[in-house]
């Protein structure tokens, strides 16, 4: 009998996994449950649909359910997992057109169950211009809301990184944009400093913040906070962040651990044999603390897959961990982070010594340099690197990478001071802001 | 008394060491001997200058005499040392404008004397329309060269990154520019398969390449090439690259090495007691070779002059070395590596083995998206990272530093393959360049 592989959910956390068991092992039959009707889409690309960057909504995705049948995997959509016997080896799969629920066999098992979006109970609205942002659903409602924005008040419940994006979306659109964030700054695993400098660079671009607010109540045409304040709103933007989508490996009796998330080992094994996860359903182990964490991002998300499909097809592979490295841009600051705040840093034992520097892109003399302030982050008693943030012009966050590379390697803070990177004066100062920032913080 | 420290040469090599000192030790008494009319210049802007980007030449000085007199540092302009006894702890120093010499008594010497262009006997020309590329004089004379080029004829002489640069300015002050390189390919040290990329990018900019071929004769309009033709030409820029500029070093009885380059050690020690040496004029150490090397970069200069200063001035700082970091730009294509290329990594005993991937500067969707290829070298038999090459769109060189990180930290290529760098549509692709190559090679 062929040997089969269940993979429960169609994007990034499950297929990278069932792309690769395909292309090492192609005699296993694979048969991917999928809820919804697409697979393989890009969510950190819905930001720019909305915004009018990118035309076609069919651009966000990556694969299609006909690609993946064109490599005999057997993705069934509309179809939801709804439980998992571990002992039978089933899943019961339920067609969400009909209703109609039949069991899957598995001899292994993918969990790739995704997150999904937090909605309080004051935010469970039904109305046309209130909108998560999810799906390539939700994608087109925001899109539709964007086209006939202009003039109009847009309130971002949520100042992360997907409400910094969809206020730069809905900015660009011609919106007034609010942002509501419950921290003292936008980005809240940024330390205030940086947090600070991007929000003053949303205030000059026109955006109306309130911070230290949190939203209570959505209504037709306002959003109330808890400051008392009465947003008018004529869309409204829920950013409040993710949670994994766990129940189902929960209800099977799987070990979950940090916010729900499902357990794995550094091979992507659950606590179940033969089943494995990836994505945003399950934690990561973070290099620089050591210990589980759970972060949803879509990187993370296609290296762990990938990992899970080596092992799923008799490889032997392991994933690296995390840093935490982030970046996202809002209007014409970048701003970007890898590793540990200084509050994670001392919540994670260490002892941290910040430095911050104000550099530059390009050398200062050439045309189009800009300012870009580095922050690292390193442990006052052994030197460990242990995180960085950059704000600043175009061309500066994506260097955030010298970080997180010098991160991976466990780096101590001296050691940058040397690093050899790359230098002319179209591209960085003769010192790059890094080199810079470790002199500063060694001195 | 007064101890003092006796700098020769007014530019990074010497003058990062000159500021440190006087910033740990403002007892020391510090004179500068600099020869021509100038301290610390960008001689890595002069391309920008004479393309038009940078307007002003002045912009090019990073630190004035004035600044360094400010800092309580004696530069003595017009001051040439021709002469070092190390027993008598003398510098013989002669004023270039009437002559005269005199001795300069020193406790500590730092020299940074830096290097100088090659010019071959038949490029030795007085002609008004033939330059080097090299000082701030240089400078000045193909800036007005440049400005009076449009419709000419522009003959570079050499193909590495001066060459490059200068191509890359006349082309955009309206001249026709052809480049004469004796190798078969542009940037003798990238692999073929990359230098070829750049070629086919010059010729796209209307560069005409005369590869496998040197210059023989310098005419008054006219360029003689060792294939026998004679290339028009209203401008000749010689780019034939530099040596250091040992020679007072030499004759005092210090040792030198790799090209005639002063040896140092990792405290920029020379062989003789209280002697340091910095920049262009001294070696360097390779980390991925494990050999000495000889480099003339400012990013190294500056970085070994600033070890030197921290060491004179009773400090203990080591160089942790260089990795042969270099980028730069030729029209819309970008281009940089660091470690060792193919053929280095055989000549240091290696194994090396290539992998090269076509990738996407950001996510393929998102516009301004370009191509980027980039290609990472590992040992075989350990798998060791030994150096790395990307040729690209607008955004994608400096990501070299990624690789250089990796380098430094002396990663082998499969802890690259997890690595985690920054993602956003508009800054890269979900699975990062880097990552992608380090997976195929691994695969």
């Amino acid at each position: 009998m062929t040997e089969r592989l269940v993979v429960i959910g169609g994007d990034a956390g499950g297929m990278a996994a069932a792309s690769v068991v395909r292309r090492l092992r192609p005699d296993v039959e694979i048969v991917v449950l999928e809820r919804g009707a697409r697979t393989s889409y890009a969510m950190c690309g819905i930001p720019y649909l909305v915004g009018g960057e990118v035309d076609d909504l069919e651009d966000l995705v990556a694969r299609s359910p006909e690609e993946f049948r064109a490599m005999q995997i057997d993705v069934r959509l509309h179809t939801e997992a709804v439980a998992i016997d571990l002992a039978a080896r089933t899943v019961q799969a339920r067609d969400t057109l009909t209703g109609a629920t039949e069991p899957v066999g598995f001899d292994q098992l993918m969990i790739g169950t995704g997150s999904r979006p937090i909605v309080p109970g004051w935010a469970a609205v039904e109305l046309a211009n209130v909108s998560v942002v999810h799906t390539l659903a939700d994608a087109a409602r925001l899109e539709r809301l964007a086209e006939g924005c202009e003039g109009l008040e847009a309130v971002i419940v949520g100042g992360g990184y997907i409400g910094v994006e969809m206020a730069e979306a809905f900015l660009a659109r011609g919106a007034r944009v609010s942002i509501v964030q419950r921290g003292p700054h936008l980005l809240g695993n940024l330390d205030p400093e940086m947090g600070d400098r991007l929000g003053d660079a949303a205030r000059a671009a026109g955006i109306e913040l309130h911070l230290d607010a949190s939203a209570e109540e959505v209504r037709p045409s306002s959003v109330v906070t808890s400051t008392g304040a009465e947003l008018p709103a004529g869309i409204v933007v829920l950013a409040l962040g993710v949670v994994p989508n766990s129940g189902l490996a929960a209800d099977a009796g799987l070990a979950t651990g940090v916010r729900g998330a499902v357990v794995v080992d550094d091979r992507q094994r659950t606590s179940a044999e033969g089943v494995y996860a990836a994505g945003d359903c399950c934690e990561s182990f973070h290099r620089v603390s050591g210990r589980p964490t759970w972060l949803a991002l879509g990187t993370v998300a296609n290296k762990a897959s990938r990992v899970a499909g080596v092992n799923l097809a008799g490889g032997d592979a392991t994933f690296g961990g995390v840093l935490g490295t982030a970046i996202t841009r809002l209007v014409g600051t970048e701003v970007a982070r890898t590793g540990l705040s200084c509050a994670e840093a001392v919540d994670a034992g260490f002892d941290p010594v910040a430095t911050t520097v104000e550099a530059s892109t390009r050398a200062r003399y050439y045309p189009g340099s800009q300012p870009m302030a580095v922050r690292l982050v390193h442990d006052g008693a052994s030197g460990l690197l242990l995180g960085g943030q950059i704000v600043g012009g175009a061309g500066s966050a994506k260097r955030i990478d010298t970080v997180a590379t010098a991160l991976w390697a466990r780096l101590t803070i001296d050691e940058l001071v040397d690093l050899d990177l790359a230098y002319a004066p179209p591209f960085s100062s003769v010192w790059d802001p890094v080199n810079i920032a470790a002199r500063q913080a060694v001195r």
